[in-house]
């Protein structure tokens, strides 16, 4: 159920109907929109008893939802979600691209600093890097941790990027809300709904990536789980999905974005990297995202990829991320996006990496 | 690397080995065979120094370990595991066939106790039934969680069965670890490591279920990450994989089978339930489990599937059960297992059925 | 649109109905079961005028259809259909399970005559081999062609099986349907709708292999190609689809036959070496065939399967077939199949295998 | 095997080698290249003799191709495919993309006038639209054959288009080979080898539609198929394959567009309309498709797509499309493309279009 408000009701006509969804035994997610609020209902087994709320001042409209999700839905809120972060003006969802970029997983001080630099460079306001790596075996490097961290929350501090890390359970998961700016959800654990809830009441903005054989729909009902918990700030991502073909490592569902813009306000990117799986098709797959419609993207890049602890073959050289970068300048444009331009010198970044 | 002892070698070897390996920083798994004990090494990043270890008493042979796996392979252990359980004489991996049967959720009592009855009568020695439920939708019921769990544990008591259930976290994997006879991991939390890792900690033997779309590769090492650390009562699920076909809910993969039992010594069951997802499929996909080969079945039972919470339509009735089950006995016949057949009056299970 | 006749109507008023139904411009199909016949009308773009037609003398009853498919339905013929072949009493889709083995590929007189031989020591009644053969390279070979048909007619003279091989093109139909007993259509060919059509001319039944990405639905409409040109001996093939699953060459969805029986009243085989692509994956597959209700199998079978021009992986020896045969004699008996004994002496065959 | 020509070596040096390739009994291909030329060797099972050919006058090199393809290879040659066709400046594969539009099916004279109109003046080259169509159901419209044909040929006449259309089998194939300019072989068709090896017979080029389950193999040795009987004038199609995703008809996969780059020197273009199987995803993967690199475009374009006899949902309005071409003309730029831009008047094509 949804309850769509007059375009001029007062915030108190608003929490009285919320206080009234909470007495009703319901949980009431309001949702403020740019000419009118609407508020969604959940925690309901059947039907919401329509008579209790409907003559509620201030009250325009109660819309039943027939769909499985509603807070991510677009009918639940028709303006697209556009979020935000503390003490930048960077966003996702917005006019302008979010461009992510860092190698796969931190290694050392010196590894990040100098993949962070070359990224800022070229433009990227987000810093990735994994200081928790689920990995398929048990035997394989599974990141710094909580010393990953510190180190991604330094190279915050000296190259003006946000930071966005994966969490993989209760403990990585509370760290990462107190280090990172951006919480990332694997595409293993999307229908982890405990991780989901978890991340439903962390404080920063989740990057919840599509499972390697996940629905629309069930990607949808990943998200709905973290609002459900309060976290409006979600941000979808399409990293490829499995399917018969060897060519790529992952088949780079592209078709998926003008389908979640139908469907919902939530911003989504492209993760070209782990879709392509080898480094000389991240670019080409890169260009498709952005002409496609997508809010962003999120690739790896590494300035010594022969020698990265994980996904080296994917990870693409500095210059080469430079170049693609200016690619996707024109690409933005033509699809009326905006792309931040770094205002660092060019020349010492050059300088790092052939350090 | 894998160490293989001497036929015979004493107890005392082997610890001196396992000590020697652990002096080297490494993690020694002691696996004893019919006729002579294998040690696991894992934790090594790089070779394993052979000399450290070739020359010591009782030592055989040392095998390097292509695969990246290492204790679910058959090259470490070339006898079939056969996982016991306290208090029973059931197994699962033995020449009788595990048959593991029960509703979806445990929604009450009563529903609990006549699914119970009524699988026991007709031979199952596992009763399977959900406390806490992964759910697609944040909406959708949740399962019963601790109480659940104490209904299953006096279903236990009441009909002799061992009882199988879902853990989804930290919290309920240590519940299921006290209430329950085995810790089912379920399809969409396959490549949870971290969960993967506590039910390694456990002391309860573990059903692990094959994601969507695992391969069978990813499946043997997610089952190697609870071996790792220490629980190698693992037994692996086919429940049907994710592919175009849209006549069943998933497809039943039962070629599985025997390539699990090429590779390795861990039993394989099928759950053709989840793979039909509809009633009249449920048996035919039962035969054809057994028929290639798996050690055991996990089918879902209610005595009202109309009124079921959850998966109703592909809930068997007592009867439709227990005809399944005759066929059963003799296909198991044919391909050289047994059966279990109850002890239990048939006549006062039917008079519950009816009641 | 389907007609349902009187239990007592009269081959006169069934043809009057015939009569009227071309006058109106559409094709009538005449499908007479154990208790009343039935009248299919194809041709048809929107309803079919119902006035008309109901009112003639012998009409029980006008059925409209709504699923894309007619004349394979159950709705319009809910007896199973039992094919035969002229001169034999095997059949297809009666109690006795059709058993159809041999080569991959006719690769001379004697590869062919040593495996029919063993195949019908064995008791299968069908010999299959391929004398057109669809390779994925032009460079590979592609079959002995018409002489390949004569040494199959000569193996059926000299063993009393039944021949059933591919035909690819309008050629190779022509001279199939003159040497062969079955004609088959290939899992590349079943949307090959010009093939299908000729099929549907053709004297003899087909058996039409499932495509590796083609739905139940799609299978099905492929069959009613065949059959709308008046050909309504067609059996369907499961021999593999195409997933992620890469640990057997193709995933034998065994699913798909009780789905069919529901559907349709057309015979269902399975095909466990093209989908196994390993031959000890094969007896497992063939098991879990005909439990799960199947009404045949066709098998590779190879006296040197080492030496074989294709598909030698995947073929069994005469003494694994012989032993897998005996296995699913047990099985048949359990799901109320019977199966074909040999009058052959197994001595000799034996000769001829070690010769 | 591959022979490789000196920079230098005249016309009589190569035809003196393919005269001794055919004596050995091999099938000579030869490939002028920009600056020197090669030929392929077909038709040999085992090594091709070395000898007798590496000291022929005018050999540089021979060179083993271990791939299951040859003559699509880039070992083979290098520079890419440009295909053209006669009496037009018009190509695939060069600097201009090709950008192919019209209705699904050839309905009416007025029907195709219109869309051609309207595609002629956005800037396609070429006029697509089926005379043959496979249609999945043997009752729905089939198309209107050699009148299609003639309609195609008068409408390329009157709107100065190429024409590009799907043939099925011997009869349409040679039909369309004389009136078309370019011969469609669809996605069903891929690994129909006898329409394969008819296509490499004739005359025109050929555009060779991707299966939906086919992996970049299988496709390109299908196109090797073509090529292996002379025809080297083969344009590869991706309209998008099957998978577990439902929120497209097809899940276009645009990373095998970098993957084909790699691998073969013949273009490929994306088909955006049947991939998304509704208009409005219609155009964000079309952008996707020039932004990865594809080159060229086929799109269904209809003035009434409500009235389509087949295909209405996913077809363009006419001002969608032009209004599609002028996003995909800024992304072209971008990549180093060029498009055409059609001479004729835009004001007398709107007024056909709203007549």
């Amino acid at each position: 159920m949804l309850i769509l408000m007059n375009v001029n009701a007062t915030d108190e006509q608003m929490q009285e109907v919320c206080k009234r969804i909470e007495e009703l035994g319901y949980k009431p997610h309001p949702m403020p929109g740019a000419t009118r609020c609407a508020i969604g209902i959940t925690g309901n087994k059947g039907p919401v008893e329509a008579d209790a709320l409907d003559q509620l001042p201030g009250v325009a409209e109660l819309i039943p939802v027939s769909k499985p999700y509603k807070l991510v839905s677009r009918d639940m809120k028709p303006e697209n979600t556009v979020v935000s972060f503390a003490g930048s003006d960077a966003t996702v969802g917005g006019a302008e691209l979010a461009l992510m970029a860092g190698p796969c997983s931190v290694e050392s001080r010196d590894q990040l600093f100098r993949a962070a630099e070359t990224v800022a460079n070229s433009g990227a306001r987000f810093l990735r890097g994994g200081a928790f790596k689920p990995r398929t075996s048990p035997y394989a490097f599974q990141g710094m941790c909580e010393q990953g961290l510190q180190l991604l929350a330094a190279a915050r501090e000296a190259f003006g990027l946000l930071v966005v890390t994966e969490a993989v359970d209760y403990e990585s998961l509370a760290l990462v809300d107190q280090y990172a700016d951006m919480i990332q959800i694997g595409a293993r654990n999307m229908q982890n709904f405990a991780l989901l809830k978890l991340a439903g009441r962390a404080s920063k903005p989740v990057l919840l990536k599509r499972g390697i054989a996940a629905t629309l729909d069930e990607l949808l009902m990943a998200a709905e789980y973290i609002m459900s918990e309060g976290n409006y700030n979600v941000v979808l991502c399409e990293r490829g999905i499995r399917t018969f073909a060897d060519h790529t490592r992952n088949t780079l569902d592209v078709g998926i974005v003008p389908s979640v813009k139908r469907l919902t306000h939530l911003p989504i990117i492209i993760d070209p990297s782990h879709a392509a799986g080898k480094r000389d098709s991240v670019a080409p797959l890169a260009r498709a995202g952005v002409a496609v419609g997508a809010d962003g993207l999120i690739v790896e890049v590494h300035c010594d990829p022969d020698r990265a602890l994980s996904d080296g073959a994917q990870s693409l050289y500095p210059l080469q991320f430079a170049a693609m970068v200016s690619e996707l300048r024109g690409i933005a444009g033509i699809v009326g996006r905006t792309m931040h331009k770094s205002q660092r010198q060019l020349a010492p970044a050059r300088s790092v990496v052939q350090s």
